[in-house]
């Protein structure tokens, strides 16, 4: 499928916001330091926000992350995405189904599908999916409201069953990063490993030049 | 200003959901019974809820309201609106600002905006408001994240500040909405006195009978 000019992406180094990791730094400013490492995607993702505190954060983190021609997503809300004219959205098995998702927010949009299994792939609608979040490929502390982890052989099995780009997400760091490439993921997503580094420029450069993508 | 068609509504008895107070009973029965009791006008609020999962009961609300034609507002989620074609949005003060609700929204849905204050009333951006929800009227433990109780006094302060229809809410029963009304609301809003009435049609009848209107 050939994808809309407004949907290229480069999944490569894909970063998850979390404003209690960002601590007094803060989100929009640990985004921005983390741009400079040479992170190439953002999802903002913060469940506990009140819309009007949501779009705020997403209309001040799209003057971060436009003008580095770096996408934005939201995480679940395409409310906020179309206020702010953010660049997508990213939504598991309990946000807004991707079918709908992608009628509210035209061919333009990047739409995300977070994929916890393989029987969740085979059953999911992916005709208006631009890529897969396949999560958690390693256990996790951040996110606590997840299934087993699928491992690196999850992730390879994922892979042999779709052609869409894969995110691999769930305790990344620089270690393992490489092994989830060499499993299959055209891209790795963090949380913690840049939002509650000391340097997030430096964190996402090491973990950049790890994947060895 | 003349209303779109879509935009017409009575808002003698306003019911807002809760699917706590509802029990098992569940909210779309809940309501069902209480449509039958003269409920004018449906919000569909669950800040708890998941995006799926709000969307799925949203579109089981329209299935008892549109054949009614009584109007659904969905409390702050314009997504949620715009995803199963309910008819408008409830926003406060945390929720997405009524201008960027309404273009999102379209001129045709409704769109209410909770005022706590003759202050915010003031300030508001009432352009793009339909109705104001005055909240709350009486203090009530439904909702505890609410300021000060307005008071008749602060209901009638606001009834003189705008022609906008207002719609009272909070500790409100069939034994004080007369005095709301008197006061200068155009309707009342109910929660529990509805939602967790053994028979929500006949708590719906004698509310609407004790209003006056």
């Amino acid at each position: 499928m050939a994808l809309h000019e407004g949907r290229r992406f480069d999944p490569t180094l894909y970063l998850v916001t979390d404003p209690v990791l960002a601590g007094p730094r803060g989100v929009v400013e640990t985004v921005r330091q983390a741009l400079d490492g040479g992170v190439t995607l953002v999802q903002l993702r913060d469940p506990e926000a009140k819309t009007r505190a949501l779009c705020e954060t997403a209309a001040a983190l799209l003057e971060v992350t436009r003008p580095r021609g770096i996408p934005l997503v939201i995480n679940d809300r395409v409310d906020v995405m179309l206020a702010v004219g953010a660049d997508g959205v990213h939504v598991g098995a309990r946000d807004m189904a991707p079918g709908l998702v992608r009628r509210l927010t035209g061919p333009d949009a990047i739409v995300g599908l977070s994929i916890t299994t393989l029987e969740e792939l085979a059953a999911a609608d992916l005709g208006p999916v631009d890529y897969i979040g396949a999560s958690p490929v390693h256990a996790t502390p951040t996110k606590t409201d997840t299934g087993p982890a699928l491992g690196l052989d999850g992730l390879a099995r994922l892979r042999a069953a779709t052609d869409l780009p894969i995110v691999a997400i769930g305790g990344l760091h620089a270690g393992n990063v490489r092994a989830a490439v060499e499993a299959g993921a055209d891209g790795i997503a963090v949380v913690s490993a840049i939002m509650a580094a000391a340097d997030p420029a430096a964190a996402a450069l090491v973990l950049r030049g790890a994947t060895g993508l």
